[in-house]
């Protein structure tokens, strides 16, 4: 809790690319420190945000998925993370028992001291809701002392919500404005990554970056903060600090 | 902002006593660190805390402020800090004009890191309303540079509200549970400090500090963590962690 | 708790109309049981609620005010409860010091079982939200043992939010439907009382009582129920069932 | 509705302990008072709230089911109340049409004048938020005139949710304090069954059934009430009393 | 935008008659202007909402849909709309995926520039709860590049949300009261259509349809107004006006 | 309502420059309407927002008020709006009964259509709150029958709410995008009229602007709006259409 912070972290992504604009900075800056950092995309968004691929003439659902997969991979590489596709579907993300069998045993093999995903409630997008609904149920199951004996209960990892893409009409109202300018290159990279798809997003993202690092420096932050990443808690933090 | 933490802490406690109850764990864990750690006292809670003093025979107000006052200095030396009394009347408990320039004038003199204060909202108290008001609304002048050009600004410390006496129907939801292990026997004789006027409350408080501790274990504090106070962030907190 | 119910009723009203509307049924209720009941209005409500009283030529302000006070004090009388006038102005409402200290000795003198006033937020009407703090505040003060050491502290009366014009924009959200089937033509006949002022609302709040009552029974009420009143408590209520 | 109370009490509880620990007080109350309470245990907590029992050697799975259905069976009785367990499974929860049709069908048969189970939200534990759901779901297919014309359709009982373990994250604000004094050695008796899978809380929720006793008395509770229990009304609560 | 107004209305309905009470005067008002307005009914509300026929001698579950589609293709007559029936299942509604296909598809054919539906959280009904979560899921997917190549994406028209029958309880806040006097005798017919099943609601959302046009002269709609209906948008309104 | 919109729009400001930062567009869209557009300016902002101009040698408050009525009045201007200053003090901000009553007769010489002004709670700026609070309460004694009879009462002109700087943390949930790409060469030309005081803004709110027309687009507006202004209605909107 007071040690040097998370060694294990690991994303929950409704789609191929949320974790890059959402959360690139976090996974990078872990990822530096020497963390373990992991990203479990339960779709391609092949359908709902590849919106650039599908204008390629004689695009195929498998065709957008391999090159969602490069994107991501890429992405994931310049950030310093793992990555792996469960391929439930977008548009809507299904998610059966099975599904939920294989997340568990993902975070038991994981062990994340931290945690990321989305947020409640999206009226944009309902595919979102269901990836946090499936955190918060995956992470209990996972908890439980008589789930699978043969692996090692997951301890109470904290839930970090990252920002969506309308953030008020969401209800997300950040409680941690993340400090991610000495890595924000590597963000901005891995956001390159995804030019196939979704690449009208990069400034997008950047200028969010840079918005987020002013409100950091307003709350206190060093005037050397650039760029931050907000997000929200979903458990009170625990600790030995007043922070 | 990752450095060994904040340096000055001040409290504006609406009552004598609110601090001892309420923050005393976290005042007294500052304190052995070595920061500065303040109280403001904006009444005694003469009238409408001192139950136990006004059941002695022939007690005036005068005589209730008197005691009141010894018990609360005695409380904050037992927790390392100071402590003042600005004696603005309680139940109800009003400020004017004055009484905000003498704030942010302490405000600004101690420069804290932190500032501790209540819930905005209290149906129980409207003077706890009143002292979390006044501290935004202090804090808010003493940041300003047109204020006072002979003393330097204040920067943007967090303000965190600690827990009221029915939580949930204050709509108190803590996002930090402070681990206050290590200094609970000097918050144990803090409150027995205030036993003339409130003596009762001693074990009520005992067992919220082990009840904090039970639910911060459950949120991924260790095993040794036994006792905890409860607080909620005014803002966000900003930082290079994602804790 | 468990006992016949509240001996002493006691209604706060921003402007000399608001009890009948909005708690009329409650208060003929308590009256017939035998309760006392008392209500205490802020203001006549002289500016902003007697359209009809300022289109007779030549009406005055005193005019206004007197002619609230007797309509006022008809529908009281036909409620069974008793009123007062602080006659502390409308559009704005203001209570300074004096007028609180009033509203606690009055409070102390009536020691009321059950509080009734208006909500917190009210965007259309801040007086409203002036007589709901007003009455907070000065419930506190009237609670505490150091004040006025020649009358009897106040115990924990519950306050009983009454329903607003516009309930939803108010946030207004009833935790209980008082079945006042029994005294409707009471509330009725008290309506009539300020036909000089806002006869329009009669059967305004007819249809709302209906409604009410409507609701009560999709609720649980018996089938009997014709007429409902709506309110909100302000803090848990305690005792002995599940109801 | 203002009769001396319900006479049939039901309580939808996730896992086979929940109504011991948040509900007991309230179950023995009403059989005392010669109600019919009965209880349903969605799951036995087999996986996820039987740590104790996991910790034995040699433990499986139908051993654990069989401990806690004996344990909560003892329970139970203790209380007064009937249970029946529908081993649906926990860790997580999972809730078909069948089951939802045999709940169906035992809210019919039990006709219950009042409804407990869990809150609508609970970050930490998704098992009960579908219990919530679930209980809300049956409560209105029970009450359809169309659904199985052999038997009587429901009426309107009020839905109390029981305290969760940490209630202010899980939004949960109280609106009854229940005395449970009379029968809290019996609740004691009860929760002491559970101490194969869950010794530890017997503490715990004792000292919390102090709090809410202390809370209770501040709400106005006579000075007599040493114990309480909390819950929150679903719907608003009808009557022809303000309390 | 600030064309014309939306040339294509979609409604949602979990049971045959709610649009008729909840939205029956926008549907006339926008058909009246030439708009293409169509109902989806995901049931015939059968088995929940049709207490009327079920007294009659020998009704079977056939003939209460039968009966039920005729009453509510008369009132989507007397609106001007057409109406098409999913027969789902109410009480509960279960909506599976072969279900969302056909709505999705409904959703491209129609291209809507305005939807409407329920409200996200009803405790008292949860079939309201899942057609408006349904809406929202169908919304997206028909918004998808890489859905059904075939068709064209949706656009994204906003979702309004109408009144549920205990607004407050359902946390209905409105931002949108329609003038609906135009139309209102057409409203009064289609209500009329619905006389077998629910009759008893005709003079009951006749008064509600006052009672909100009494609201939206209060909130500066011109004195011609005499009926109402309110409605609360899912997204932020866009456009060239400030109203 | 469904006319060509409103011809007079007043707003309330807490600071000299507010209005331009959070309302520009929305003003100089209505001033090219021909609209009488006006703002009333609570402060100059001398204290607390004219950081730059006090780091000029030798500067004074008479010096920072006259550079900002200065600055103020030639982004007014620029616009196409009036502008007037009440010089009530700022960091705090203090309205009494005098400056009540001149706004009042401000409110009723104007009679604004559309009143725009802050939000209600912004915990980094009680200035704000309290310009917020003032708004309402003014409104509702302007639209007082007998209040000052030689004037006409006010309509129910709607308050629109600007967005503040840290839109989440106070709870600012935008439910208008106003599209102002047509003016947006306006807004800047104000902007850049404050450079002197707070002149590092102008990049800032010219990246908001774009990020509220992106999600404009996103709700439905047309592809040709670049920038947009987010707004938040205080009351219900009225109207003849579904939008």
């Amino acid at each position: 809790m007071t040690a040097p912070g998370p060694g294990s972290v690991l994303v929950v992504s409704a789609h191929a690319a949320d974790f890059v604009w959402r959360a690139g900075g976090a996974l990078a800056l872990y990822a530096d420190r020497g963390a373990a950092v992991h990203v479990v995309c339960l779709s391609f968004g092949e359908r709902g945000e590849s919106q650039g691929l599908w204008k390629q003439e004689g695009m195929t659902l498998d065709g957008v998925k391999t090159a969602r997969r490069a994107e991501s991979t890429a992405a994931a590489q310049a950030l310093g993370a793992t990555v792996e596709f469960l391929d439930l579907g977008d548009y809507p993300l299904r998610v059966d028992a099975g599904a939920e069998d294989t997340l568990v045993a993902i975070l038991r093999a994981h062990a994340p001291d931290v945690l990321l995903t989305h947020v409640p409630h999206d009226p944009y997008n309902t595919d979102h809701d269901l990836a946090h609904a499936t955190t918060l149920r995956t992470r209990m199951v996972a908890q439980a002392h008589g789930h699978d004996r043969s692996t090692a209960p997951l301890g109470a990892p904290q839930v970090f919500q990252f920002e969506p893409h309308q953030p008020e009409v969401c209800g997300f109202v950040p409680d941690l404005l993340l400090d991610v300018s000495p890595v924000w290159e590597r963000k901005l990279e891995a956001m390159r990554c995804m030019a196939g798809g979704q690449g009208h997003l990069v400034d997008y993202y950047t200028d969010l970056g840079v918005r987020r690092g002013v409100q950091a420096r307003r709350n206190g932050a060093p005037a050397g903060v650039t760029h931050a990443e907000a997000f929200r808690r979903t458990y009170p933090s625990v600790g030995t600090e007043l922070r």
